[in-house]
């Protein structure tokens, strides 16, 4: 029986309790997966404890209600409860094997997903996160605090969720030396792309992703290249095994591209992609994100809308593409499931 | 210590065996993975055994020379040197834990690979394999075989070996129901066709696919999409958890595709592709191999040259697609070194 604390009840931790809950049966027969969730804290909405498990479809119907999880009622009456611990005191005092670190984070300090992250390493949990800010700020830190206290630190939903390639590079690729890892890592910018090939101008473009909630309200991290820069600092440092920091990436988005140059690239056969890439040449690491002319010819040129598209170079296979969706609630939330997977195939 | 048998020592065995010996010190850096080949047993090259590991380099070396592996001469000394065992013998009477499957097998009967196969399970090994036969003709009872007796059947290297599909089910997928599977899976027939868009006669593609060695002598396996069919059965057992045989999977080839339907094609933007699917639709299984018509705004459309592409539709992360090389010796090599690598971390 895995034990999960959620660290944040928003989208993402949301989705995961209703995939847990829909697939319970089918994880316990294929898996002999089985789970409980002991504890929730979430900022904004409150937090609760039972060291026996949540009743989780209450949980739920809480939050849908946008009511506070201090409503929450036992029905088993049982004594172990508690209300109005913070993230800290969850971690510290919930009897959790695994914390699933999804709360808000700021990605110039990594707070405070890092501290929550030492806290469950140093009190013997693992931590499952979808947090960029631990893994592109502090990855070889939080990597070495958690092997040095014999647990886990899992990120496959740090970089495109939609799209397993921690894992793939983890397990099925395992043998090969990589190379160099390549592709279009941010959806929104890809589907603005997409859109502005099709004549819509920048603005339109960004105005529709944002009614389809590709884009936030904000979209400076999108545009600019920032999200995909994370990516890409992530996989130098867990795939290629490099120790870089986010300002080690040279980043340029896509705000400069007008659909006088789309219309210029298609008389050339060609097409504007984001392009986040880590390659090693002659061991020398080079780490970018930028907006590449990208043949027709070539596999990734033909990736459209917010889809995201990764070639690994490697020795043994040449190039293995994976493509798949960009983040989304439930996407985000099977990423987190596929490394509480992990976590209970190997412990 | 994992010690390997080698059943079949042609392309792959040798393949494997120069990628264990570069790899040697990286494999044991990276994952504590330390190897031992105890026996290899060829039907053509003879065979020899040592229960205190054989010497590879030299293994290698008779075997480019064309030289009976009777001749090997042990530089250690040892006294547990046998030769002339046959597979079964090897299989029966070596201290392997890990039997590769290596040698030729006969689609229609499965022979001798499901023979090596039981075998090794009856007597407590392990099983990698690239053949065929054994997945194709006999899967659910193999599998049954293999748990009974507390060992793994694993068959990585026997779809696609250049693109890790059944691994990234297995790993990265997991949690996922799996809707369909869909693709190219044969890169001779897709090679053949690319050249043909390039305005080649069928009989001009398919010497060319020859000459680069992507085409057997007698091409009738890959052009009549009977090598993807035995994918496509191996998927459906495999991934969708089935009880197919090969015969049960409908199956029409390249053959028939003239440079007309070709350029016909082509003027409605579109492009031929053998594909082989496996897709539950209401729970009724279909599954088959044929040439479909591929809009060219289509994923698949693009692949081009001696390529595979799967593409998984899955309940929670929707559409996932994974591109690589097709079979070669290095890639096959691979692709059974990977399953060597999980056997070593599951056991």
């Amino acid at each position: 029986m895995q034990r999960i604390a959620l660290i944040g009840f928003g989208t993402v931790g949301q989705g995961l309790a209703e995939i847990l809950l829909q697939k319970e049966n089918e994880l316990k027969k294929k898996y002999g997966y089985e789970w409980q969730i002991v504890a929730v804290s979430d900022a904004m909405k409150g937090s609760v404890f039972c060291s026996e498990g949540l009743d989780v479809p209450q949980l739920l119907h809480l939050a849908k209600e946008n009511t506070s999880l201090t409503n929450y009622v036992c029905s088993k009456g049982c004594n172990s409860r508690e209300k109005g611990w913070d993230a800290v005191e969850t971690i510290t005092k919930s009897n959790a094997d695994v914390v699933c670190e999804l709360a808000y984070t700021d990605l110039s300090t990594g707070e405070p997903a890092i501290t929550h992250c030492k806290t469950a390493f140093e009190t013997g949990k693992h931590i499952v996160t979808s947090n960029k800010g631990p893994a592109a700020l502090a990855y070889r830190k939080m990597k070495k605090l958690a092997d040095d206290n014999n647990v886990q630190f899992r990120i496959e939903g740090t970089v495109m969720s939609g799209t397993p390639i921690l894992n793939l590079v983890e397990g099925p690729l395992a043998g090969n030396t990589i190379h160099s890892v390549k592709g279009i890592m941010n959806g929104t910018t890809n589907y603005i792309l997409s859109q502005m090939e099709d004549g819509m101008t920048y603005n339109d473009a960004l105005q529709k992703a944002k009614e389809f909630g590709y884009a936030e309200a904000d979209p400076t991290g999108d545009v600019e290249g920032y999200d995909a820069r994370a990516k890409v600092t992530i996989l130098a440092n867990v795939v290629m095994g490099e120790s870089l920091n986010i300002s080690d990436v040279s980043c340029q988005g896509i705000t400069e591209i007008s659909l006088d140059d789309i219309a210029k690239a298609k008389e050339k056969n060609a097409r504007w992609k984001l392009i986040g890439c880590v390659e090693n040449i002659d061991d020398k690491i080079n780490a970018y994100v930028r907006p590449e002319l990208m043949p027709m010819t070539h596999p990734l040129a033909g990736i459209m809308g917010a889809t995201n598209a990764v070639t690994f170079n490697t020795d043994l296979m040449g190039d293995v593409t994976i493509v798949g969706a960009g983040a989304g609630r439930i996407e985000t939330g099977f990423s987190i499931l596929t490394d509480l997977l992990k976590i209970h195939k190997t412990t």
